[in-house]
């Protein structure tokens, strides 16, 4: 169905969704993908007009499993003039990997919180910066872009909502750094939007930020129209809406590309994707996992192509 | 988790739930539901903190089996003070049942596209208020209050995105014939926030409107959140998520209340409602309709509570 868009006062005319499926979206896939179907899987959501695609983790093979392919599978994809694939690197012995394989962007994973920070990192909330200075400091070295992630930016499961101001002095840290970007990440899910416009107003606006929310509680839209009011204009995103609950059949990880671009295109906001083509790479992919889309969009353009 | 509310400026300091749940969610499943079961499922919505509840309808049993036992419901339900019990009625015999059982509101259901009012009422898009009249004459004048639906105000899936003019023209002659409230409906859940906002706008504001988003394409909290700062203060929405989409398992149909409620409070938005009581009785009710609900907050609060 053709739809002519309805514009919101205040939005963005241009978004870039930062496609975060090949890596935060498969990582937690049990049964191992092949590495010829994640290079497809890359090159299809470049085909589809994604210019950013986060595409593997050097993170240690003992704690995602799935990535062990990392190096392989940037040996072997192709790359597209015009399309960056950043790479997660938790580490300096993850960014002399990248370096070996020509990633010209890279991504660290920091935490909004002492408990996460333990669990996930192995330090505490202060002592991650010393683990990540050295990284970014070479990369930057070397000439490569440093993106960061701050996870659990909302609430974690064991410390519940997460201080704003604890939040802004990770981000700016990290920022501190040399990171270009943060990504200001929903982990698990139960931010709403009232509280996505106040974290972006204590960084002082938009400037540099971007947001990653997860649908574990089905505010990951709304929380994005939100930080679309408060002037962000990155929006991370998983095609099919893959990852971040392994335990549940199709449940509910990051915010689905599909459904993020249907918004957005209604708001009559540039993206530059094509919708069709990540629904048609989204229902492809789901038969090689065996399991549905969790994405609302593609179950119902699915359905409705049928006859 | 208790999370402190973070407001957002300009949105309703209240908002009420407009349950649909036991009509619009019921309608469509196959398997015959005990009226006990509905009975409960009724009490239990009003336990919770609803204040108002679509409990059936007098549409006849040979379009909707499943509500053939409207009048036996009705009968045997518990009231509570306070609670009111709205019953849709499609036509005059329907308002006669409506009046015989001691209902004091009434639902009507339009539409606002021609091909849906073909199907749905076998009228045409003008004769439909031929039919609507004399129901809603007698309501009022029996003391009842009526309220109506007006279907496909987005788009519907023949004819395309709905013109705005003729939605409002369609809600106008509703209230004229004496409704109290509209209820704007996204039957196919195609609907984006700005699409919203410019329809309450052309109406020349929020007065006696309410919303009903179908969550088919993951709008449904998102497009409500555009409402919301449009100055509506009525939402319809069906705990579970229950409703919409017979032909596919955990489909997704009607707004979930408990995930609109964890946006609303969220929002520091009062509901009067109780969101636990609200989760319970989805994992209640989908273990009597044999499959899981599709509210995402409801998956993860019953994730959460399992060791």
């Amino acid at each position: 169905m053709r739809r002519e868009p309805y514009r919101m006062e205040g939005l963005p005319e241009r978004v870039t969704v930062y496609e975060v499926g090949p890596r935060d979206g498969l990582q937690n896939e049990s049964a191992v993908i092949p590495v010829e179907v994640k290079a497809k899987f890359v090159a299809r959501l470049a085909a589809a007009g994604h210019r950013v695609i986060e595409a593997t983790s050097f993170v240690h093979p003992k704690w995602v499993p799935q990535l062990a392919d990392a190096a392989e599978l940037l040996t072997s994809m192709e790359r597209v003039p015009g399309v960056r694939y950043p790479v997660l690197v938790p580490n300096e012995r993850g960014l002399d990997r990248a370096l070996e394989h020509g990633v010209t962007e890279i991504v660290i994973f920091g935490s909004a919180t002492e408990t996460f920070a333990a669990k996930n990192l192995n330090r505490t909330l202060d002592s991650q910066f010393e683990m990540f200075a050295p990284v970014v400091a070479r990369a930057l070295e070397h000439g490569l872009r440093v993106r960061a992630y701050v996870s659990m930016c909302f609430g974690d499961p064991w410390e519940g909502p997460t201080p704003i101001a604890q939040v802004v002095e990770v981000g700016r840290r990290l920022l501190d750094l040399g990171c270009y970007e943060l990504s200001l990440g929903d982990t698990v899910g139960v931010g709403t939007p009232g509280h996505v416009s106040a974290l972006i107003e204590a960084f002082g606006g938009p400037d540099r930020l971007a947001v990653h929310f997860h649908d574990t509680y089905g505010q990951a839209l709304a929380n994005t129209l939100a930080a679309l009011r408060a002037g962000v204009t990155v929006v991370d995103a998983s095609t099919g809406g893959i990852g971040g609950c392994p335990y549940a059949e199709s449940a509910t990880g990051n915010l689905a590309t599909e459904d993020l671009v249907w918004m957005l295109h209604g708001l009559g906001v540039e993206t530059g994707l094509n919708l069709d083509a990540l629904v048609e790479t989204s229902t492809w992919l789901a038969a090689r996992l065996g399991r549905p889309s969790p994405s609302r969009v593609v179950q119902a353009l699915s359905r409705s192509s049928k006859p």
